[in-house]
């Protein structure tokens, strides 16, 4: 997918890449303020023009022109990113524009160090988007996370039963919004018209942070302990947003999960 | 009302305080860091074991030993405060509780130096209460705050349709608690079977934060252009807890409004 | 000056661009979130192919097609920076690197919402760079700032009591270097042979912030009130890079000062 | 030692308790906010006048009284502390007085989740206060972090090469001295005469942070690579203010490092 479309979620929502500033190479170059020096380069040799056997982080890789080979920069981004030198990946970031549901969002606003701007039903009727988890959602039993499963003492969920939910979560959703229209009709005023609006109801908002606080935020929203609507945003950020702009902090951080 | 009882706010709400550190002494002491002096004390004279007459904060008081009059450290909480020197009201905070709509705490959150915990509808099911406006809250046409108002071209509304719009809103909460406790009964995960729960509905928390920050949530959260609702949360914290614990900044706070 | 370029200050040190995100009119996309608009356009009229007379800000300027002419998006923007709703103007940023004096640093590193990464003399020896003072600099009797001028019973500073103190500063720097490079190559410690280095001796950092913490900065170190030091900082920051790169939010910020 | 005296470090530090808020109780009714509940008791049982067989966290504990053991809240405490739900650890926090060398607070204010008040060379003249390291301090070469050794080449340190270092650095610091008294009588700006000032001149400073921050700035700085000066604030932070004010929280702390 190219960078910048929206990418689907869930049934109606989207994350989509707005900029980005930095790159693993600038990532370097700040924490090379310690000593002074700059970026060097990545992979075993930098001479230029210079063709190479073995992928690029295999330590085994040689250089076709004869040249020395030199210990690459890769070793400092993972030297830094193993010991939590967190401070050089404050000097990159994204921006993106995502569009979730409200309890979604509830979950996401948490962290802190986020920028957001989101869109307000005090200033402008929420669009009727909603929520309705599928049947195969419904049906898993969260196993990973027992306090976020069903109810103790509750019943086993049969197929019939989701569908049953499902029904019922349209039809409430139909009539908040009839009387949702009806109440901004006969003047009541917008931030009090939606008091009945629910949690599945889809939002936008734009949102930014840098890399370090990126990952914060996915070490937590990608675990499996993780809600699993909020959980494809966050694995969708890093494979599809992160990964390409980002990518040898990307293997980094995937291979600290 | 006493310090730490729960003080009711809407139809179901409530603040309470927790706990507090600092003072308005302390801030006048962190702020005397930069000089590497204490604090003094208050009011035209500090001679001990002397009378006074006239009001604490009144220029024309005096002290009735003869005793040489010096200036008093609500100047330089004064001047701290007027010019901006906020630091030092980071040295003091608040921990209350809370009890609030979803919606109110959906603006609460974005103020992102509070510290948070909250009641989880993944690890609990959210007890079954709502906010109903009453019909003097209905009709108050949001003068104030065009944006906030009533849609363009709506009708005016009136006190019939205002009691419409709760009994609607009543039933749209019964049958959301309807269906909420049969599909926990019949296995719904507990993070899926609150996807049609209102906003409307009260949540619980506590939080923390520094005075400074307060403060700064005060000046959004009472403006004029807040929402009635966290208002009446923002200037109970105000006159409830913040005047008995911090009288003197109180002072200037509201002064500065 | 070509952005980019190492911006000269004070006698040895500079400040330069190093990459930003956002724009102004990213500002105004991220405050729509809340209506769900976009950014519309600058100017008094937004119809397409079509000339205008006069220049972009002037109120009176006019469209040559005789279209009608609407509100511009920098009515949007003013009244988002005179009502301090302040997040959009997050959603923009600026990397920088700095290199000044340890006590500017020590000034600078208060500004809690900024990333740093800097020079360490713990990792790497501090090049022998320092700051003298110019004898019109230390003239300048700090009238606008009494808490940062002399000493409350000094004798008036001449002229040549400000050489004298120069020649003092560059001996005292002298032997200071002198002791260090002693101490390094006899086997102290990095981290110790440093204890003696004055906090006149230059070092280096990147610095990161999005854009309404960066005029935050500003707003307090552009201040007459701030070290003079520091100022040129602040004010060579806003006039060469913030302006070229954000300038209508530049233009308010200035009116704001 | 008396909670609230001054910690004597370094040869003329100190770490001083004010004040604190929360406890590891405060710490379980936060976290309880999720799930309704309050904090329960600590142990296997709580029965009042009750005694016990067996240490607080031994599961195999039993109360003498023939109670009935119930599950006790440091299961949930350590949940909390293992699983990383950090924001409860938030709802408690600590204010502390520090005496410490300029260098030390240079890396003291990176961790920018703290508040600061500190003493202004700018307003007041610095007192002539100064750190020399001792001999033994001198001696032990940095093998746990090569990168704040010695300089690559250097010789190796002898006792009288420290010596020498020491005599070296207490004169440069005489010589700053006297310059400083000199500039600041002939009428130099308290903000110029002290750039000459070493970095190892002590000033003073209120620090408050929450317990969450101050357990991370303790796993950075109390770890074997941070500088040995910071270290000993660190160490003595945690040992001494901490551990008394939430010792259950402390004990998990530990166990992690």
């Amino acid at each position: 997918m190219k960078l910048g479309e929206k990418i689907p979620l869930l049934d109606h929502g989207y994350i989509q890449y707005i900029e980005h500033y930095g790159s693993d190479e600038r990532i370097i170059e700040a924490a090379r303020m310690s000593t002074g020096k700059g970026f060097l380069g990545w992979g075993p040799t930098h001479a230029p023009n210079c063709g190479y056997v073995g992928m690029p982080d295999d330590p085994q890789r040689s250089c076709t022109c004869g040249g020395k080979t030199t210990p690459g920069d890769e070793k400092l981004l993972r030297f830094l990113y193993e010991n939590k030198h967190a401070t050089p990946f404050e000097m990159a970031g994204i921006v993106i524009e995502v569009q979730a549901p409200i309890f979604v969002f509830r979950e996401w606003h948490r962290h802190r160090t986020q920028s957001y701007n989101e869109m307000s039903a005090r200033y402008t009727p929420l669009p009727d988007v909603n929520y309705v988890p599928t049947i195969d959602r419904l049906l898993v039993n969260s196993k990973t996370d027992k306090q976020a499963g069903t109810l103790k003492g509750s019943e086993e969920l049969t197929e019939e039963g989701a569908a049953a939910f499902q029904e019922f979560v349209r039809i409430q959703y139909a009539s908040a919004e009839v009387g949702y229209q009806h109440a901004l009709k006969i003047g009541v005023p917008k931030e009090l018209a939606r008091v009945h609006l629910p949690v599945g109801r889809y939002s936008r908002m734009r949102a930014s942070a840098n890399l370090r606080n990126w990952m914060a935020f996915m070490t937590l929203r990608s675990a499996e302990a993780a809600q699993w609507e909020i959980r494809q945003y966050s694995l969708t950020l890093g494979s599809e947003i992160i990964h390409p702009l980002f990518p040898r902090t990307w293997e980094l951080f995937q291979g600290s999960l």
